[in-house]
């Protein structure tokens, strides 16, 4: 089981009038520690972090003993999984939030999926998940706990020899995995152009995404963020699939289309891989 | 604050690997217990809370020490509110459940809403939300606890004068108020039929809803369950709200359209409402 720290207390218990609990009220991040204990992009997930809560209307910034926390933490657990969750905190009865909230830190550290290595080695196969997202411009993009879409996506049966699911919205425009993004590269004027699903209406904009793009525009690809259709994804020429504890690895198939690996995969998981 | 009991044990605290807390993954309802210290409609409420389950796929039914700790608050808190959260229970990090998991189990007891005597003699008046629900088949009609939406709703100031907010879905339907279902009356033929919004993509089917459809079955009108356009409104003789803590009351404006007063709103409050 992980370990969890409830606002810097070890192994605490949480009140169950936290709104998390209640509403999903909360917003979460999944970071990776590397092999010297150092948490990869902590500042990036920071930001988001902060970014999100502001977008669910509650202030909320990392303070310095949290900083301290991450870090004694990170470094007594090399190559594990360190997860914040910044709920608003406890409230009464009723959806309206108290004016002046006092968020709740849960930091929990597990093992990263073992399976990983595997993944980044052969590639992944995705089968098309027959659940598909909502549209909510309002809490679009952010990693919030209103999480029961992603839950009922886990719960079906992967179709043997695939690994995770290629997730729509209703206007099967691609969205994402189950639990990462997605980038196209198309071959354009012996050109790539790199495509990500728009995460306006729906979806999770994830921090290893933005590095992930900063790392293509280096290697002089284009990169753009708009609606994907699905009938789209036979012109890609690979497929990437990206989240803060696989860093990339290569797509060799997507609902029956499949995809050439692509040559320069493995340098970026030199960089965007914790090891 | 509110008291609270976990599986059974009063003042508990909760383990914070619930998925409740993680992904707003549960149900839950809110009943009333009336002066004699009877819970209403929970038969109602606890099938609907195992059919909440299943659609969320897991099995949870209510135990006989359950039911017994629900007598015993109830009749220790004549005219109060009765919380029940069932969430699927703790797991590991990750969207997938557990195979087989254990719910949990926590009741809240609080005070009913001060307010609610008063729209009940007066009437309500609702402000259009700009916050409108996203559609979702596979998660309308139950309340499960991934409510932001809500949450934004409840997040913003209502114009002077007014009390909830009336809300719509994106395509302009009429699905509900910001904590209460709504019923539509139409005069046709000098005979009143009533209309509900459907809740097959969004909102909120509540006990209190199917209580009064019946009481109004009694009463000889119609009931319809489908989509209501915003300018439906405009034809509506009167507007009713319905909640587990309000019973029904009067709308006596809706976005600025205004209702006559229902002459048998005073009798199925008779019926419905907690006393």
């Amino acid at each position: 089981m992980a370990q969890t720290w409830i606002n810097g207390k070890m192994d605490a218990k949480l009140d169950p009038s936290d709104r998390a609990f209640a509403y999903g009220d909360g917003v979460f991040v999944t970071m990776a520690v590397d092999s010297q204990g150092q948490v990869r992009f902590l500042e990036s997930y920071l930001q988001r972090l902060q970014e999100s809560t502001a977008r669910l209307g509650f202030c909320w910034r990392a303070s310095a003993d949290l900083l301290a926390l991450i870090d004694s933490i990170a470094q007594a657990h090399p190559l594990h999984c360190l997860k914040l969750l910044v709920s608003r905190g406890v409230g009464g009865r009723g959806y309206a939030a108290p004016a002046a909230p006092t968020p709740n830190e849960v930091l929990s550290v597990s093992q990263l999926p073992a399976q990983y290595a595997a993944w980044r080695a052969h590639g992944v196969s995705l089968a098309l998940s027959s659940v598909t997202l909502a549209a909510q411009p309002l809490l679009a993009g952010i990693k919030h706990c209103n999480r029961l879409e992603q839950v009922l996506i886990k719960s079906q049966s992967l179709p043997n020899g695939t690994d995770d699911w290629l997730v729509l919205d209703q206007q099967q425009q691609i969205i994402e995995a189950s639990m990462a993004n997605l980038v196209l590269l198309f071959s354009m004027a012996e050109k790539l152009i790199a495509v990500s699903p728009s995460h306006a209406q729906s979806g999770v904009s994830g921090v290893m995404r933005q590095q992930l793009i900063l790392q293509l525009i280096e290697l002089g690809i284009d990169v753009e963020l708009r609606p994907v259709s699905l009938t789209e994804l036979k012109r890609a020429k690979h497929l990437l699939l990206c989240n803060s504890l696989i860093g990339v690895v290569d797509v060799v198939c997507a609902d029956g289309v499949h995809f050439e690996r692509w040559n320069a995969t493995a340098s970026l998981q030199q960089t965007l891989v914790p090891q």
